[in-house]
């Protein structure tokens, strides 16, 4: 059994963020839901995930309701199956002197994520497997978990462990690992058509700024944003744990999965480094051709990187049983930047501006999908007479008029009912906006019918 | 109702242009001819057509048959009309002081193309929307039309119209336009297939050598050239006023266009620009890649473009209802020249030599595309014994055979029945006459068979 | 009417050689056995091919049966006829002085091949045009054939003729040229299918050590390597004369030859040129991609080129008819290096070192093909947990993960059944061997199975 609860958020955010309106300054607002976002302890299930949901639910202001889903512990979701859940009391290590060594009080990422509940008394020498640090980086607090194998353990910086006495330490974690559920939450927005845009982002992470709180606040700007305008497609959030969550998301949704037409998993979108897309498995999706004209308008360094089957939830919509065409954007990426799965990854790490650029960015390749159509000429012998419909300069002269009437040109020669507006532009090398405005002319005169199915995505399925 | 007149020129051009033989000199021939064509009046119907097609029929000698035909105003043709017939009287502005400041007597291009008959008193500040100059040009006048909006206006160099006096002018338009007929030309020469290679050049454009009295002129030495010889295909030439001729062209063979295996749009080709050919809408036609091997045969700058709507006559035959073969050969392209539809383009801009090189490069592009075939080797298990055959040397030995059989090796090994030759020389990396001599010692030897269709391109609608 | 006749070797080759265990060093047995490879009398037909094989048959040991076929002058074999049978008594031209000038005794390359019988005297200026020799390699027997025009001579070095005195010769060619038979010898090695991998190499030359001693002697050991270890593939090696003799096996067996999946031709695998890789006329076989594969995994200087209608048995594999994934594996190409098809290829032109590294490369290139494969997920919607089946680390963490599971992952990803692991390997830019082992992993828990057809290239015919 499987229990949904609408929990639209009775206001706003703070601040500035009443209303469906977007805020006044994105990247501020942005970096304040991640500090919002930041303290809870948060794992694949448990209050941390509902405690996430209901601050999200809150910055999205009553207008753009929330459902949260919650799957049952031992649910078979593809070829897994949903975890007990996990909650955590406290967990703290004492040392010999009896004073407390390592709290996660002080800060989720002490605690091994899905420790068992221990309360044990060992030497040093007997707890050493269950402790991690970083060797390398002595001042961290690396992000360790052990969600499928039984264990359990404290994450420490290498400068603490180093320093810890030899004697006899007490364990005591005080978590429960029982039956309960898996809690996401999801936004539908629904649009003129029933083909969707997936927009997901991962809930699961406690403590780090930028994975993931950064994409949980994206995404919920996002969705105010896409609430307050007219919407051609069908736009669906999720903020759900990473792995599993699709997993379960993807179980339960199989049928209709192919409604979806694009889809951006968001990651990490608040650090320094230059924007980065990853395609899809498909690699030339119409989202993925979107956003790398999204990015290449930025005229600002970035990244387009392909398709590979390591890294977040793409893994899951991009196997080949489902080859959804579903990218993911964010800016540094895992793995590749020091403070990554650290305590370093903090609300220094972000910065306004990049998280602003980054919302930028994915809403010029949200806007991009929405115009792209596939249309077809409806007067393709010849070129149609554009001077009588007032689509042609009255004196016939040289040159200028090339800049006005080449996306008219390109549009009518191109449509032919298989090229989208991003074939044709880039075919024509024009900008995407001159293109989708010729269109828009010529369909206001008819020289432009709609090819029966939906956007240009329609027949990658 | 629609008349054709065939007006077989009673004799040759003059000089060494009698019967239908190539004259010694094809380049001082083409400049000739370019110099009768340059004097009339010439719009996109009129007399001054009439005028240049029986120019180009006494040119053409009589041998070589032109038929001319009057498609009356009025006639729907695909999403046009065919306009009224436009004529001039003469075409004066005179000044305050009662002499006449500018008349079409003098140049063609004075007058506003399709301007319609005004008898008016004005001043100058009245007179100036009517007036075209180019002021970064100023000794130059502008060629400017109005076909289809109803306007009246003179052309004049920046300086003349820096020096106008204020003060009253007598605009005396004698013009008519009325109902007649569109003119245009057309040769069929029958070859031994009824699949065609359609020639095509626009008359429309007065006054100006390069733009387009060089196309008229070298359509019709091609005419004279290809009607003396062999022909494999059909050639059909037409002399046709741009955009509108040859949409009123297409509309009246719109059944029979599927024919057309290859085509060539001629515009510009006497200036000291280097050769360019702009590909067709397709790309990778036949005629598009024989210009190719013929461009890269004269081991001299050249440039190949790829195919865009704009431009001139290809518009129309590569709309995407038609999508024809038909690339454009020319030299400078529009509007990259600043004498392009000036009164600049005049006699001094053409030159003999570029006017015969431009000649040369067509002819083998035809000759190419009548050669091109697509073969199968009757022999495809195993080499055939070529030894046996006389086309194999006799004594087995090194290195020089390579130069002489890798011919016939290549066009064993790849004459399957979808590849042309063009295909085989550029996988072989052979020069075109070296595989297509092999083709022919095979084919005279029965190792090759002709496919069912018939040229390379006929697969390729 | 054909013989066959299975001439097992009683022992294996001398010295190291006994049994079916590879010698301890590959590259001197090899140089050893092209040294016994080199002395007789050679040619597409007659006891000198019946010698060859009887000393192929001794290197393979008794434990690899050897078939040698007899098919009779006469038979009609593709475009073909299996030609007369040609043996050499003796071949000498006498000098004016009664001395012996030319003894093909003493070097078989001095008799033209298939020379007719001749007695007769002529004088020096009658003799000539029978007499070849390489004016820019004065010091080289060039070697000569007329195989299909009957003719006689004699090849000397360039210094010998020259310095031939005036007057009467005595030519004394004493050969047979009657109805007989060609032989080849074949070997089969039955895998676990019935797709095979053809090996070929020609065994007409006579007296070069590279050109084809050095293609012999590879096959002859490889045929050992093969016979000792297990087989997916079934392995057909082929010692048989150039041209004629592939295009005779190829007319005896041209019902089954679609069961070849992938073939090597040998040739001049012993000279110190890098070693190179001539596609087939597919270009993509999996051959030639494995080729490629253990080309660059050498990390040494290599060529691959370009399938060419010219060079040895792969002109008739892959004619249009048949056009089998047959590349070609040697180092220096035909033509290439002065020594080819002269007296200078001699046992000092080939190297045990550049023996030994073809052969491994050549090992290698089997190995690639026989492991390749093509799987599809049995799993493929989301990943599958790769945890509970003991493939997934225990503690989820960072980094290093990587080198160990992208395979994996890959694998997974892209195993959909159209894809070969060479295909995964190369879109993942993972080695050949990870994403193998990965599969059989993965296979090893049912989570790949195996597509209905056998090898990757089973789809590519």
């Amino acid at each position: 059994m499987t229990e949904s609860a609408s929990v639209a958020g009775t206001t706003g955010h703070a601040g500035d963020r009443d209303g469906t309106a977007l805020p006044a300054d994105p990247g501020r607002w942005l970096h304040d839901l991640v500090a919002d976002l930041l303290p809870p302890m948060r794992s694949i299930t448990g209050e941390g995930v509902r405690t996430t949901l209901r601050t999200v639910a809150r910055a999205l202001g009553p207008d753009v309701p929330l459902t949260v889903h919650e799957v049952p512990s031992g649910t078979p979701v593809l070829d897994w199956t949903v975890p007990r859940e996990w909650n955590v009391g406290s967990a703290r290590l004492i040392g010999p002197d009896g004073k407390t060594v390592v709290d996660a009080a002080d800060n989720p990422l002490h605690l091994l994520g899905y420790s068992t509940p221990v309360r044990a008394r060992m030497t040093l020498d007997e707890l050493r497997p269950h402790l991690f640090s970083m060797p390398d980086r002595p001042d961290w607090v690396p992000y360790r978990t052990s969600y499928y194998n039984e264990n359990w353990g404290f994450c420490l910086t290498d400068r603490h462990l180093g320093a810890l006495p030899a004697g006899e330490y007490e364990v005591e974690i005080d978590t429960t690992l029982t039956d309960g559920s898996l809690t996401y939450g999801e936004i539908v927005l629904p649009g003129e058509t029933s083909d969707e845009f997936l927009i997901t982002t991962h809930t699961c992470h406690p403590a780090m700024a930028n994975d993931n709180c950064s994409g949980i606040a994206t995404a919920t700007l996002l969705a105010r944003a896409l609430a307050a305008g007219p919407r051609r497609h069908t736009f669906r959030l999720l903020f759900i744990p990473g792995t599993i969550g699709s997993i379960t998301w993807l179980a339960r949704n199989r049928d209709t999965v192919g409604r979806i037409r694009h889809g951006l998993v968001l990651t990490g979108l608040g650090d320094r480094s230059d924007p980065t897309y990853k395609r899809s498995r498909r690699g030339d999706a119409a989202v993925d051709r979107a956003a790398a004209v999204a990015l290449a308008e930025t005229e600002r360094p970035h990244r387009i990187v392909e398709f590979s089957p390591y890294g977040y939830d793409e893994r899951q919509f991009c196997s080949p049983g489902f080859d959804l065409p579903v990218g993911r954007f964010g800016r540094g990426q895992h793995g590749e930047y020091p403070q990554y799965h650290t305590s370093a990854d903090d609300l220094e790490f972000v910065t306004p501006e990049s998280l602003a650029d980054s919302f930028a960015i994915l809403r010029r390749t949200i806007e991009i999908c929405e115009r792209d159509r596939t249309w077809r000429n409806t007067a393709p012998y010849g070129e149609p007479q554009l001077g009588r419909r007032g689509l042609y300069r009255a004196i016939g002269a040289t040159m200028n008029r090339q800049a006005i009437e080449m996306g008219l040109l390109w549009v009518l020669n191109l449509a032919d009912g298989t090229r989208s507006l991003l074939d044709i532009a880039e075919r024509a090398g024009l900008p995407f906006d001159t293109v989708a405005e010729a269109a828009d002319a010529l369909a206001g005169v008819d020289l432009l019918a709609e090819t029966g199915a939906g956007p240009g995505g329609a027949t990658g399925g």
